[in-house]
């Protein structure tokens, strides 16, 4: 089954312990629809400015990735500057460049509009519900969200998360969200609001998943050469709902699946700058590191 | 097979969000050894003052725990106050009373000499070759220790490691010993100096073993009513070379299952104060959680 995923194209310049690159490929809507499309064809939503690189665009037609919903608008790509520290688990964002970025209104083509799986990912919560609003047979809807949103668009998100099925955010975002200090309160608390499921991110301690049948926990894959954590959560989002659209089934076992999927699919994302090691990987390479993350945890 | 525990006794003065409990029993050789003898016949070896409670003695006793290596001496016990903040991760110590532990040089009575399994919990290192030096007959000896003697003690940590199988330590702990910010490079450093296995406590992101034959990780189980998280690592350590300490056997898959039940061990003391829940729980309790982490990670 296809795959909508809306959300940011970006020309990344990141500065981490392994090196530096300079306006690279980068973005959620990139990483998650280049990580989908291991498992399901994507429709893509998102925004470039007219000095989008046409090597990027000859990426997303090697992926398959339908561009129907690509907007080229007059004016310079989105940009994102940002530096980790030594441990890799905090950065700083030096420098963000809206550009058409900020012109951006999701419009659905009509192919578009019929797709039962849809990747909101961390975009402006009244941007995700105009999508839905478009979206004639949604299925499957999983949205990622952040921080900012909680503090300035929470009547956005409030209306947005009872049209979600499966939410995503991390341990901080899910405490601010809920004012729930331990985690399972906090999952707990926003399954309540009628969500199937909820994902907390937590960066390279891994992710648990809280499903109205009980709990799960995906470990992040112990790597030693992590180089750049950018896009893990994003690739993570796309390798989960890339495997539940190919499933068709969204039963708890389908979803635990689908969150090792995504956590394998992070963990290559995080070995090299921007989508290079996502760009070498064959089925093959997800398959072998699917089996061991089941090595990993078993007992 | 018995297990020998050395390691502090004290009378602890915590506060949480949950509350707060004064001069109730602590320290880390009494976690555990509580938590050691659900599985196997503990020997402990520490020091207390003329004050020390006799109720608390009892519980010793209760739990068949041998006292021979207790020793008593004229003055106060150990005390320690902290305070823990809203996320319960982070705590501020606001008082250390060593008293009677400041005079402490462990001397083991005969009958625990020839013990194989030894748990050196969190004291200074030169102490903790102090007990290798009147152990004859040591089979399997885990180690915890702490950024303290990491920086103020590393040449006899770095005497005392050769002569240990398994180290326990925290992450932050893992990459100060071994100048590696990648865990999975800091553990496979720490396996070099000859260890069977490595153990990085992650408090409630769970604990990763490294281990000669590969890489295991022990989810924290995720509790809605953490109230207290002192003891939580000395609990999993005793937990995990009691079972260790009752198979008999070292592989790698007896070391998972006995990561798995330190954390069983961790998960029960932090959901009261002190060690209030370790003493109510009995051997059902522990192997229902042990499905209950099989449940929370199987695929």
């Amino acid at each position: 089954m296809k795959v909508l995923i809306v959300g940011s194209i970006a020309l990344d310049t990141i500065e981490t312990p392994a090196g530096k690159v300079v306006e690279v490929l980068g973005g959620a809507a990139v990483y998650s629809s280049i990580a989908c499309s291991f498992f399901s064809p994507v429709q893509m939503v998102g925004v470039v400015g007219d000095d989008f690189p046409q090597a990027h665009e000859k990426i997303f037609q090697r992926k398959k990735i339908d561009t129907a919903g690509l907007v080229k608008l007059p004016g310079k790509t989105f940009r994102w500057e940002g530096k980790y520290f030594a441990d890799l688990n905090q950065r700083e964002t030096l420098r963000t460049e809206l550009n058409v970025f900020d012109r951006f209104s999701p419009d659905l083509p009509p192919s578009y509009r019929d797709t039962h799986y849809i990747f909101l990912a961390n975009i402006h919560p009244s941007l995700q519900l105009k999508v839905l609003d478009q979206a004639r047979k949604p299925k499957l809807v999983v949205c990622d969200t952040m921080n900012l949103w909680i503090n300035t668009a929470r009547k956005d998100l409030d209306r947005l998360i009872p049209r979600v099925d499966i939410l995503m955010l991390n341990d901080e975002e899910a405490r601010m969200l809920t004012g729930e200090y331990q985690l399972a309160r906090a999952g707990g608390s926003l399954l309540k609001k009628g969500l199937l499921a909820v994902v907390i991110k937590r960066g390279e301690h891994g992710a648990t998943v809280f499903h109205r049948q009980g709990v799960f926990f995906a470990p992040a894959y112990p790597l030693e050469d992590v180089k750049d954590p950018t896009g893990a959560g994003d690739s993570f989002a796309g390798g989960f709902i890339g495997y539940l659209a190919k499933s068709g089934k969204q039963t708890f076992p389908e979803i635990k699946r689908a969150a090792i999927y995504g956590s394998v699919l992070a963990s290559f994302t995080v070995q090299e700058f921007s989508l290079k090691r996502l760009l070498q990987i064959k089925s093959s390479d997800i398959n072998q590191r699917f089996r061991e993350f089941k090595n990993l945890v078993s007992f």
